[in-house]
């Protein structure tokens, strides 16, 4: 079935106003949510919403909490999340850092103690809005191997990055993990073959078998030795700069709370002007668009430009939800 | 055989008095060329000296030239390379970043019109030296395709992170496709398969054989779309912030001159302390190497891990210099 934008969002605020957030947090709570899933991230949205319930209830998720200010140096702001619900504090905190750029030309928002954020992408999204770049990272508990290893020493650790452009911001959305977890449960279910290995069997070799990767509970880093490398700086950064927890500080309570994250942003105003800078945007993406597509008939995309496509869908179709979780949703 | 580190420097430093540089900046140049060497990247130094002499006589590689700067914001800083040296200009302009940082936290110098920065390990092992994390990106000539495309319409655009740290810093330098041009030469030369696909065949088709790659020269992106898309957003980002050539406008000329780069750090001193940061550094450090490597005898190593054990080897021993390489060096 296929849901509206304003009854999906309607019902998520129900939710959250009857779980107990106030009227202005709960209806910032029920837009990330809906625009999470109107941008085709079920696995964010509709898909979590009863894990993020179930956080807030076991008090991981403090739903009042606010993020508090510890030390600025003037570009740079480090803040503590209160534990607070990780979208609406990474909103805060990419908008905290689009207010500084905007006067310093770049700026750097270090939080720790937040939650998970739920779609790193929302705030790649939002400062280009804004007409920032941004560069935005966090910890996640240890959940893949480093390269070399068969044991779990590192997170997954997403990467976003945006930079503005007027026919379509360009957002890459990233983990550091070659498929998520959501592929593996996809790919699992319907018996497919993963296009590539993307983990180790329970023998420890690499393997493309989904249902093999979920039960070693080994995802393979993305470009093997590149991407594993890149999530142990991530999690050093996320770590150092707000001062928070490290990927292994996360395993201390069960459930994962209390991540670091780091929220950059470059705002193109203050940095010589917000029409050059989409100007060259512009060329850069024709001219990849100029290239020869892999296969007869394909295209060659750049990051965000399927979710443009799959938010246009979805505004005029209504938003694709499987009718068991709709109806689960409506009975929260 | 084995050169020591005086032996190469000196070798390095005559060249480059010889070529016309002045004494300082010739001394500073044999010392990053003999650096990259003794860390175990002839590919960049021992092996790129010929390219760079190149260079400078066909004038892309001013010697005498200095950056000079174009905009400050306070923390963030343009400047033009005016066609310097590249490894000059990247050590100059690390330096900048590590001079704002000190001051203001954290700090980006971007810059344009400067020259291939040889080995970009180098800058975050300066910037980590100083104290500072630093996250640093180069664009390049578009060589790769983009995921979806069999043109080469990005750069391999090199990316590197630093962490200071008291048993070695942890420093990550890669670049954005699976394997680098050098590995397919040498395994080209001595007949071997890649370990992983490595790129396209002449027919489009993933590939092992590293000939077949450079025949076709078409690398894969590290982690498929992944790396593709972080290449795209490094481009946008370098050209961007120093409002200077991308990948595409490096095709202009015949040979890739005027790179756009980017350099950020952050001071620990300023951001909190430094002993605090390296203790959670070694914490991440200790834990990852705490898991069970992959291959029995095998181990964990963080990035930037073996560069430190090849260093204090080559130290010791003398660096490893092929015997014809080394006799055209002195014959330059």
């Amino acid at each position: 079935m296929r849901i509206s934008f304003d009854e999906m969002y309607n019902e998520f605020l129900r939710i959250f106003l009857k779980t107990g957030f106030s009227q202005e947090r709960a209806e910032l709570s029920a837009k990330l949510f809906t625009e999470t899933s109107l941008d085709g991230v079920q696995s964010h949205s509709v898909l979590r919403i009863d894990f993020f319930l179930d956080y807030i209830a076991k008090g991981f998720v403090k739903i009042d909490a606010e993020p508090s200010l510890i030390e600025s140096t003037g570009p740079f702001e480090r803040w503590d999340g209160n534990l607070g619900p990780g979208n609406l504090n990474a909103k805060f905190a990419t908008d905290r850092a689009c207010d500084i750029a905007d006067k310093q030309g770049m700026a750097c928002v270090a939080m720790r103690n937040t939650n998970h954020w739920m779609r790193g992408g929302t705030y790649g999204w939002q400062a280009a809005d804004r007409g920032c770049i941004a560069v935005i990272f966090t910890n996640t508990i240890p959940n893949m191997p480093p390269w070399g290893s068969l044991s779990r020493r590192v997170g997954n650790n997403p990467l976003v990055i945006a930079v503005p452009r007027n026919d379509g911001h360009v957002v890459l959305d990233m983990a550091m993990s070659q498929f998520s977890y959501g592929k593996f449960q996809s790919h699992a279910l319907n018996d497919e073959k993963l296009p590539f290995p993307g983990g180790y069997d329970s023998e420890g070799e690499l393997t493309d078998d989904a249902a093999e990767i979920m039960k070693s509970g080994l995802p393979l880093p993305m470009g093997y030795w590149k991407g594993s490398g890149l999530a142990i700086m991530i999690n050093l950064m996320t770590a150092i700069l707000s001062q928070g927890n490290a990927d292994h500080d996360l395993l201390k309570a069960r459930d994962e709370h209390g991540p670091s994250q780091v929220f950059m942003a470059f705002s193109l105003k203050r940095l010589g002007g917000e029409d050059f800078a989409r100007s060259i945007a512009d060329e850069i993406i024709d001219f990849i668009h100029s290239g020869e597509p892999a296969r007869e008939g394909g295209s060659v995309c750049y990051p965000g430009e399927r979710t443009i496509a799959t938010r246009m869908d979805n505004l005029k179709n209504g938003i694709p939800v499987n009718n068991n979780v709709w109806d689960k949703i409506k009975g929260m």
